[in-house]
């Protein structure tokens, strides 16, 4: 016989540091904490770049021409807006207002693969127009549920206004300033790869059936909502919200190591260093915190970041890119509950990219589990169980 | 530095032979040809268990008693309708009646955890209620959007019929006779898992992240519908049909193998022998053909299938499951793009088997890609591109 029977077999849990693919993606440096988008720092993007031509950098490759990069906007602008259909199921009964976002956005994205009559024609389905489409949606999608849970109308993407600035439009109902603007875009930058995470992952592992482009997006949305992963800034905020005063920080946290509790937004599995995400959101939390009235959660944050370095950092652990990113969102006000389709809405470009360069040299993911169940069991008859 | 880059390193492609995890829920013998489900073999539960019977022992490790059994089939039954905001959607413009049926079940299943309040508060979310809420529905969404399509009312499930027999009936609008429902009902029964496939492998992705068993099983839907997972019985039947003869089979098979073009139905990563389950399925492919006017289709896959052992078993290629399931799905009346919904309307049963055993000793699947692209590049301006 040749099951594959447990005997004892170590393997790494979770596929820790198991080789799923080679990739020109992005890269990290753990220990020296560094990130690069094709080879380009992600501090130098972040001064640089805006989420538009990373987006494209990040996708194929190379930074755009001025016409690629005109021609890429404006594929985004055309496929932004939702059908009258679209809107109206948001609308229904269908989706209670009380929903949770990730859950409507999930759902979106895969409504969009239903109607999409070029899907079945290409079943490899590497097509950049699908890709777009969905680029594009992910932000009307999220502002028109959050409109509609406030009661008020939809607003449609605007023409003028570049990706980023158009979702705190679409949000809002009016246009943002500048320099919010600039600093979520930088936010978006900084969310669109990270290497195998486990939402790309999942992505490929759909895509290599040969699956479609949104059942792969749908799939990473799917779990990009799990606490471990998307949704661990908004569970950094709660956590600051509940510490209440900067004083009360470092006990919380030396109460919160006794119990061996998890801290939110400090380490990761890569990142042995500080991530340096956390550091660019730093500053931007730093600055719109007591711009916008959040002075006290910075305050707060930055007790907790001392308190955690002084008892962990010898073990590498640092604040990672969840730990500021949800007062940057605070300040720039969006709810908590959007800050896990907000990061869809930037590693979309991610999960793409990824999906796209694994279908040119394609093979379906299928590991092994080792057996540890029976190998002989009787079937008893009911009436004998 | 310490990007991880390319210097070589070999690596399983799609993960073949690295082991994901321990599991006891199912074990397959690729050399022999075995499949157990928690211990017992294939053949047994096909002769004396039913799709109920098997999937309760595959969701919680044991056969049910009386009782298990009887409250199984209740919660079943009683979760089998959609509501009627769902019935509407699923009949408005919303989705078109040329849908692929993946697509909207993968909608659909979304869709119910947009709806389902209890998530969120649990977001471990193994809980056994809403696990059965989508075993239950999946029979009655492809049942409707299939009558829905064809322009009829979809039916609604029956309060006496069993799993199978109703999925027949829902479809059909009629009740199925007693010989079909059993054969139909085996067809589940040998669906229902098989180790570490790709579905049930992005599903156990999606729910590590603590995301939750929608989000999950979402994501096992999108990866079953890929031509390289589910789709491959439908393109079995495609291939008999273009073959035409059964005299013409011997030649097509020939040329195939000259051209190196793969031949559907054949072969598998993890079988060397004969696919217990297209044994199985052979012989019911065999018997209905006969009685329902496949019976030239079925000469023909034998044909196909003597070629190929004649040429192929000696690598270990045999007809897998996919070989013979979609004749019996014919001779049951059902049409070609509804073999893979009925694929996850049995395999829903092993995905979340597998997901719920994960999640008792979770860790998060993020395992490394190998660096291939480049390590510092420049920033050019966009006016010097």
């Amino acid at each position: 016989m040749a099951f594959i029977v447990d005997v004892g077999q170590e393997f790494p849990r979770g596929l820790e540091g198991v080789i799923a693919c080679k990739s020109a993606i992005s890269a990290i440096d753990g220990e020296e904490g560094l990130l690069i988008y094709r080879g380009i720092p992600i501090e130098v993007l972040a001064e640089k770049s805006t989420f538009e031509e990373t987006s494209y950098l990040i996708l194929f490759g190379e930074l755009p021409k001025k016409d690629e990069l005109e021609n890429f906007k404006k594929d985004l602008k055309e496929n932004a807006p939702l059908s009258d259909d679209e809107l109206s199921f948001m609308k229904s009964d269908s989706i209670p207002k009380t929903a949770h976002p990730m859950d409507v956005l999930r759902t979106m994205v895969s409504l969009l693969g239903v109607a999409d009559k070029s899907i079945g024609t290409d079943p490899i389905d590497i097509k950049t127009e699908r890709l777009k489409k969905i680029i594009a949606k992910i932000p009307t999608i999220i502002g028109a549920f959050h409109r509609i849970r406030e009661g008020k109308e939809p607003v449609a993407p605007s023409d003028e206004l570049p990706h980023a600035a158009n979702f705190l439009y679409m949000m809002r109902g009016e246009k943002p300033g500048e320099e919010e603007a600039r600093i979520f875009d930088i936010a978006l930058i900084l969310h669109i790869d990270h290497g195998m995470n486990a939402s790309t992952f999942s992505g490929m592992v759909t895509a290599s059936s040969l699956s479609d482009m949104y059942s792969a997006i749908t799939s990473a949305i799917g779990t990009l909502k799990g606490p471990l992963h998307g949704g661990a800034n908004e569970r950094v905020l709660a956590m600051l919200e509940e510490i209440g005063e900067p004083e009360k920080a470092e006990e919380y946290v030396k109460n919160a190591l006794a119990q061996k509790k998890k801290i939110m937004g400090f380490g990761h599995r890569v990142y042995k260093a500080y991530d340096p995400r956390a550091r660019i959101l730093k500053g931007f939390a730093k600055k719109l915190a007591y711009e916008k009235g959040f002075g006290k959660l910075f305050e707060i944050a930055e007790k907790v970041e001392e308190a955690m370095i002084k008892n962990l950092s010898h073990k590498g652990i640092f604040p990672n890119v969840d730990f500021y990113s949800g007062i940057v969102y605070s300040a720039l006000g969006i709810p908590k509950d959007l800050f896990t389709p907000i990061f869809a809405m930037a590693r979309v470009s991610g999960w793409a990219a990824h999906i796209i360069e694994y279908l040119h040299e394609n093979r379906i993911f299928r590991p092994r589990a080792i057996y540890n169940g029976p190998i002989e069991k009787e079937y008893v008859p009911l009436e004998m169980r």
